[in-house]
């Protein structure tokens, strides 16, 4: 028998389902493999025989609707697996994988989902057994290295840039000056704040400061730069990462936290828009408000980017592919051609990426902090290119039921 | 000469550029008007002769992108014309009007924009001017009284409910309990939150708990009530009006006032949603995430409903046509068949409209205030159907240049 097992981690994306497609159907198309199995919340559900049979589900459903289903379908986990390779949970999960009959086993996540491809690639092979483990990449932070970038990230570019763009002109509607503070994911890298640069139109160049974490970050040189752009425009947009700091490394949502206590002795944190709003409002004294993106920015299938979804399904279906050549401990990369956009999938050693992460270059950082080079332009428009064709149902989209509401 | 005059006023919406369409095509294809001008940031704009030949640009510019652009095209303000109609500003509007020989002149607004008509109608009568005043409905809110909705709303409907639906995907991939505070638009009226329930699924009922301001909040009950529903189900989602209030009349939203101040002595204002966040997580103890949904949910074009755009329309049209047959100190209404949904337009009394609300009926607010009965799924499902048609460019929605940008 040779069955596979795949399970999804972390936080959900818009398009981590289309490479769980990617992993299913070809494995189905694949006659090498027997059953797929899917484990649902992650390894810590298949540790307790949460599993699914996707191979016979693929015959009742149509799991082509993964491709625009938000959200894990499968469920998810973050269960970080000990360091020690003594510890008893790796001959646990051995023995179920044997039970299982798994001759290889996909996890698709980010940074913390590839830590555990690798302790299970080196236990496996520190034990002796043949089973290859490969992780498929997914997050929109875009902040895994040795790939040109990362499945879910084009797609949260996306929604970032077009609800930006709605927002500016919103904002823009009436005479008086307005600052209006965008606070977007990103607590360590700024790659999803900086797409908010694709909202720019000829007419209108908001969002005309945009502050990445990667940069120090100053109230005063802050202060200034809102100034100085309310000069140009009466309406100025502000997009900032969640994760902006000061130069002794404090965060500027830090600065807010003292005071929150409410009136019932509640803790109130609030984000860094929050705080900079404050600012704004004490400094220069003109209309501001903040807009913290949230949860949107990384689930909303209806402004997925149709070219995201398919290299999402790429990099699961080349997870298989590397998998019955009989590799493990990888990671599936993307390897963008020169010229015309394309890319081509590779692998590579995931001890190499795990626990680390990709910033955002330096010298993509312009304006003393403020704006970003026309070279990310390039790097991004290829990424956001194509509308996700989500169907629709009686006015809402339709998605497909989560496994987690399956095997309830 | 037969020249008429249009302005938006007040908040932008996902479909207040429909009705402009609707006001300029309808008086383009109709030959008794000579010239439209359109008022650029409203009366105030006006006074200040911000004004663009709409006749003009049809010629030149595709008007029927007007209909998937959001916000207001032609600007907005937000100016209250006095109450003593012996004010100045009454003559110099009135001469402004016959410089540029109006005979009709529309307002696409909400509550505000409908007393400037109203005042403008019965200082027109006042003084014996020969001038219609006509008020063409538009607010996300719902709240306009003597018409069966509003233009708008549906479409923040169809944004809230598919919004909240991806929230619930992405808050139901763990295990552990976890509950999820979406806070929506509604200072005195709950329609816009109580469309959250076209998110429910028949495989999960969230959000389980939902709460407008026409109801009093009790943190104690409130803090029961979620704890029941964490009994059914590890993920719940709490939909939740911005203006909810406790029954002596205080807003949730300034029990967190008093703290508001940060590390510089900044005020911080936070939302409602933010102050339930820290007491689920004081009373309750499970993880607890609050979203504020903010802007998005009223500019958002994507997710804009096709019958609202068409009723947006439609209610343009009519308005024109309520002109043409000297119709004035009139607002344009919904009237809903017995039936099959459908709708047909008519006129009110202006005086009768501006200055009321209509809050969310209370025989539609059931268990003691935490959820909503099928008859307004009734009412408000026909009202998201039909996607809207948003041209994308380059991987980007494409919106018609705001008329603010093309005068300055």
């Amino acid at each position: 028998m040779y069955n596979i097992l795949v399970g999804q981690s972390g936080g959900p994306t818009a398009v981590i389902n289309a490479s769980l497609y990617g992993v299913v159907q070809e494995a189905i198309e694949n006659n090498k493999v027997d059953t797929v199995y899917g484990m649902v919340n992650g390894i810590e559900g298949f540790l307790k025989n949460r599993v699914i049979n996707m191979s016979d589900y693929a015959k009742d459903h149509d799991i082509s609707l993964l491709k625009t289903t938000p959200a894990s379908f499968l469920g998810s986990c973050r269960f970080k697996l000990p360091e020690n390779l003594e510890d008893a949970v790796y001959p646990a999960i051995m023995d179920k994988l044997k039970e299982y009959e798994i001759k290889a086993f996909f996890y698709i996540g980010g940074n913390d989902s590839m830590d555990t491809v690798s302790k299970l690639s080196r236990y496996a092979a520190k034990v002796g057994e043949d089973i290859c483990f490969v992780g498929v990449p997914k997050t929109i932070d875009n902040d895994l290295i040795m790939t040109d970038h990362t499945p879910g990230f084009g797609s949260t570019a996306k929604y970032v840039a077009a609800t930006v763009k709605e927002i500016v002109l919103d904002a823009g509607v009436y005479e008086h000056p307005v600052v209006t503070i965008v606070e977007l994911m990103g607590r360590n890298a700024g790659w999803v704040t900086a797409a908010s640069v694709l909202a720019r139109t000829d007419y209108d160049r908001n969002p005309l400061l945009v502050i990445l974490p990667e940069s120090d970050f100053d109230v005063d040189t802050f202060v200034n730069d809102v100034k100085e752009a309310l000069k140009q425009q009466s309406s100025v947009v502000v997009c900032v990462s969640e994760g902006i700091s000061d130069k002794s490394g404090k965060f500027i949502c830090e600065y807010g936290a003292d005071a929150g206590v409410d009136n019932f002795g509640h803790k109130m944190l609030t984000g860094c828009g929050k705080v900079l709003e404050g600012i704004i409002k004490e400094r220069i004294g003109c209309k501001c408000r903040s807009i913290e993106i949230n949860l949107p920015q990384r689930c909303s299938a209806i402004l997925a980017s149709q070219t995201d979804i398919k290299e999402a399904e790429g990099a699961g279906r080349h997870g298989v592919q590397a998998a019955l050549s009989s590799q493990t401990g990888i990671m599936i990369t993307f390897e963008r051609a020169e010229g015309d956009y394309a890319i081509s999938y590779g692998t590579e050693d995931v001890n190499k990426i795990c626990n680390r992460e990709k910033k955002f270059p330096a010298e993509w950082i312009t304006a003393h902090g403020t704006d970003i080079a026309d070279a990310f332009l390039n790097y991004v428009t290829p990424l956001i290119q194509g509308e996700s064709p989500v169907p629709f149902e009686n006015g809402m989209p339709k998605y497909l039921k989560p496994a987690y509401k399956e095997i309830i």
